[in-house]
Order: C-alpha cells, then structure tokens, then sequence
C-alpha cells in the first residue's frame, strides 16, 4: 500500500491507496489573482489567512502555497522585483509564517524558482511536500536534491524538455523516468506524487480516458501515488463545476489519490447581491431592512460566507462508495452542516423507494 | 463493441460501449406512489403521459412501464381485482397505449407478471426492452421464450433462487448462468443487460466497489451490456443526490452503460411554496401579486415546472468526459437551457486561470 506522508508540526496527512481521497486546497496562489497579488505586493496577508482557514473548513487535508506574484509597482522604482529570483523567495516564507500562524494543517510549497522552494523547506515546520519536479533536465537536478536533503514528498509533473506531449505513452514514460531518476537519489517512489497532466475536455476530446488510464497505469506499474490541476479539465467550458463533478469522482475510482482545487464554494460578492436587490425592487417587493446575509438567504442565492463547494460534496459522496467512509460518518454529517447543505442541496433521507 | 437495440415506431436507442449513457426512465411506476396509483385505479392517465413527455425532455432515451398497481378499491368490490394476474395484463397495455401516444421514445416493459409482459410485447411498437428475467428457474423458463418469441433484449437480475446474495461471486455466476441459458434459447449476449444489483451503501461500505467491479467483470469476460436501479445506492442516507451524482459517473467510468433513473427534477410543489410565502411574511417583506413560478424563481427555489435532475448533469458530463459527446456540443446545449441551468448551476465559462 503506497502512503505518502505530509505533515505539520502537529498534524499528519496521509496521500495512499487505502486513504480518503486528499483534497489540496489551491487558493493561496497569486496567478490570476490580481486583488490577492496587489495586498502581497502592499504586504497585506488577511486574505491569505482568510483563504487558509477557509480551505481547512471546507475540507482541504493539505494547503498548495504558491509565491509566483509579479509587484509591478515595486519594479517601476526597484528593478530588482523584476526578478522572481528576488521576489519569490522573501514572499514564500512571508506566505507560510502566515499560513501557520493560522492553521496546523500540512503544506505543499509551490514554486518554479529554486530559491523559493528552499525557502520554503526551510520555514515549513514538519513534512510538507514540494511542488514541483519535471522531467526537464535542470529541474530534475536542481529538485531532487532538496527532495532528498529535506527528506520531503514531491510532485512530479510528467513533462520534459520537449514540453507536454499529447501523447499519454510519452507522458507515462516522463513520470517513469523521474521516478528512477529519483531512485538513483535514494528517494523511494512512496515520496513520489505524479500530476499526469489534465488536458482540457473541450480542447482534447480523449482526455478524460487519458487521464483514467494513465492513473490506472502509474498505480499499477509504478506504485506511486497521484494528482491533478482538477480544474483544468473543464477550462474555457459553461457550468464548470458540473464538470468537475463529475471528473473528480470518475478520476478517483480510477485510482487517483489527492487533486489540487478549490475546495471552497466563493461567497456571494456585493456586486450579485446589488443586481439582485435591483431586481428585487423592479419586481415590486417591499423589503425591511435586511443585512446582506439575511437576503442572500432569504432570496436562495447561497450565502456570503465561504462554504464547501459542491466539487467538495462529489469527493465526499466519492469517499463513501469507495468505501473510505465506514458506516457514512463523514457523508452525515458533512451534510448536517446547514451550509454545506445549502451548497450541496440536502435531499431526502427517507420516502424514496428501493428500486427492487 | 456490445451494442443492445431498443426501439420504437420510429425510433433506435443503442445501449452500448461506444454509446452516451443511456438512461432509462423510472417514473412511470405506481409502487410507492399514492396519488398515482390511485389515479390508474380511476382511470386517469394524465399523469402517466405529463411524466412520459417530462423525462424524455430531460434526457430520458428509454422509459421504463412498470404496471405494479394495487387497486385496493376495486378489489373490495371485485375479488378479481386482488389478483396482479388480473390487473396488470390489461394495466400494461393501457399505460403502453398511453406512452405511445405522446412520445416516439421507446419502452421498457417492467413486471413481474407474465401476462403483463406478453400484452406489453403484444402492445408495444418497435423493439422494446424487457423487465426482467431473474437467475429463479420458474422465471428463466417463463421469460427467455418470450425473449425468443418476441426478439426483443432484456434486462436480466443477478438474483435466483437462493435470493439475492451478498457475495459478488455469486451474483456473477447468477448473471453468466442467464446468459448460458439464453443462449440455449438462442438469445444472443448483446440482448441481455445485466442488472448486478445495487446495495445500498449505508448499509454495506463495499457496495460501491461490488458494483464497480461487477461491472467491469460483466463487460470484459460476459460482453454484455449493464443497467441498475441507481438509486439504491444512497437509500436511508441523506442528501441522496449528492451520492447519486458521484455513483452514476463512476459506475459509468468501471463500464456500465444504463441506469434505470429519475431524470427529472420534482418541481417546487405547492406545500413548500406556502412554506416560504409564511417564512416571507413573517420576515416583513411585502409582496405584490405574484403568481407561484415567479415567486419560486425570485426566491431562489427553482421551478414548478419539472426539470432535469443533478444526475443528468452528472451523466451528461460523464458523456463528456468518455469522449461520447465530441467537441461538448450536448453539454454546451444542455446548459444553454434556462432551465437545466438553474437545476445544475452555471458555471463562469472564462476567467479561471489554467493551473499550468
């Protein structure tokens, strides 16, 4: 049975065949993100923290901790910050003081710059697994080592020097390939989390199949464990969450172990709850005064507090049937909590017949 | 490439390995529905043709014809009545009739009457699908000629005459016993769709792998295709939607290929509406005249007119992700609609960043 241990001071996260499925939370990660980007730049971390604690509420086992932010104020005046080299390090261990500071739940330190990720292991209290190693030749002999000086997990993401292939044979043969690499380190393939690479559906019709062969494959043959960008698979698509839904589950019965995601389901901004209460008044509707909160629940539009995403409620449902939730513990009372309920729509429990 | 033809009239639906899902209507079925039973029992089949028309809208490519009526009124007046060898015969051809009258999909005949099974063959148009044959030797020897007689595929239960066991061993062996059988009788694999049997998972934590695994089984070493009653799955838990949601992708990803189901959302009914009219009054909130698919729409509660349900989007998204819906066309359209939109929740299309 493969286990890969990731932990905190205190607390213990186990990626494994015979685990629940380990949910990664990806939030803390300024690409993309141009308000977190711009407090990171002005040295404000309340949304880090925020996003942190969120992410364990909703059921994250393991935090993704991505430093990649550009201060493009700071390198008007300083050329310095133009240079991730520079930036990514300081910011990376800024971001972890941060993170443990508020929560005990284990880390995963992601980076492409060296110093970044050294940083990090050094400010990580216990194991946390570092993100990532490829294929590429540089970045397998800068990588490992720290892998090995550290004794950390790492993910390996099976691209090479050639880039990402279409092709799953050769994305297989980089993940084989980096698993023995990592051997001739003395780093046993338990330590290894392969990312296969999650094409867009919209884009790549067969790649839900790649993906469920290819985890099938890397169980089986290699023994390692692994993950995934979940989210990639339903890029540039409508209602993405349905096909996450679906995809985490599907990857999960396929052997899948852990996914980095959003497990948080975003509250309702200000400016829905403005256009709302427009419509609200247009139709004629006479309200009393009535905090934001109230409203949103009153008018079914979910709640302005981060509350477990419906991604959250598949894997959970996911864990029970593949048997990593005895007697549905997790499954009741996940769904005794008013607001993951409200997220995931609390069915029936009695009145419907068996079918036979 | 198995592949089981269902037809009507004038319509083909395929079940097969190189097929969408294929999902088989359940709601045509008077067990464990007071009002409709009652209905049947007074002659009124409106709501037999509004659920006939309400689940080929949701996607719905098969519907089942189950005549398991008990017409206790009748029987107080009429001994006759008590007999289902008396009320089912002609109960089947009417409901046939009935479907058959408002849509091309075509049918499953569902019961465990033998005459109600010969007057659906003799009644339905097309090729329908029969429900069922179990491993019991009274019913293999009652049904498979009616198999033959009629050329028609059917839906064969892993149960015989020892019941329904626990051990998927043994319902293996029960499913492979039907299809030697049937083979005496000439009846090729491909007309025979094993139902391995669902167990619910509350009460036993295997059940979800059993059935995986079955499946897979079913199709490498039998070729046939596969059907269950879906819902089984999450019987006695709650929000059994959200197990449903996750089961029906992962058992479609170990290989199955039908599911007997709700496709339909219930709509908003009149007791919950009067429901939020009072939590609404009593919150102050003043409302002009508003007719009760407004009021339902404003307030966040879906619609009162049936839509597709969750396991739809889970399905559809499924058919996505096993490259049976190229270039997402079906998805794409499926959320177009209002409607499916509002059940499933749509999702942004753009904006999320890629994580690589």
């Amino acid at each position: 049975m493969t286990r890969t241990i990731v932990a905190s001071a205190t607390k213990e996260t186990i990626i494994g065949f015979d685990q629940p499925f380990c949910v990664i939370g990806e939030r803390i990660n300024p690409t993309g993100r141009k308000i977190l980007n711009q407090e990171l730049e002005d040295g404000d971390f309340s949304r880090v923290e925020a996003d942190a604690i969120a992410q364990v509420a909703a059921g994250a086992t393991i935090l993704d901790v991505n430093s990649g932010a550009v201060f493009s104020g700071k390198m008007a005046t300083d050329a310095r910050y133009a240079d991730n080299n520079f930036v990514e390090p300081i910011l990376m261990q800024q971001l972890i003081e941060h993170v443990q500071a508020v929560t005990d739940c284990p880390l995963c330190i992601d980076s492409s710059v060296p110093g970044a990720l050294e940083n990090g292991l050094k400010t990580a209290k216990g194991r946390p697994l570092l993100n990532s190693v490829t294929g590429e030749e540089e970045r397998l002999e800068m990588v490992l080592p720290l892998v090995k000086k550290y004794d950390v997990p790492v993910v390996a993401i099976s691209n090479d020097d050639t880039g990402i292939s279409e092709d799953p044979e050769v994305r297989f043969a980089v993940a084989k390939k980096i698993v023995e690499r990592a051997a001739d380190f003395g780093i046993p393939a338990h330590d290894i989390v392969v990312d296969p690479l999650v094409m867009p559906i919209g884009a790549m019709a067969t790649a839900g199949h790649q993906v469920f062969t290819l985890v099938r494959r890397l169980r089986e043959e290699l023994g390692v464990n692994t993950t995934c960008g979940a989210s990639n698979i339903s890029f540039g698509l409508p209602n993405r969450h349905g096909i996450n839904n679906a995809f985490l589950p599907m990857a999960y019965a396929a052997g899948m172990t852990s996914a980095i995601m959003n497990p948080v389901a975003l509250p309702v901004g200000p400016k829905k709850i403005a256009e709302k209460r427009a419509l609200v008044e247009a139709a004629g509707i006479i309200l009393p005064e009535m905090d934001d909160e109230t409203f949103v629940k009153m008018f079914g539009m979910g709640s302005t507090k981060p509350r477990p995403g419906k991604e959250m409620e598949a894997i959970r449902a996911a864990n029970f049937l593949l048997n990593q939730d005895d007697g549905g513990a997790a499954w009741i009372n996940f769904n005794k909590d008013p607001d993951a309920a409200a997220a995931g729509g609390r069915g029936r429990r009695e009145g419907r017949r068996s079918r036979r």
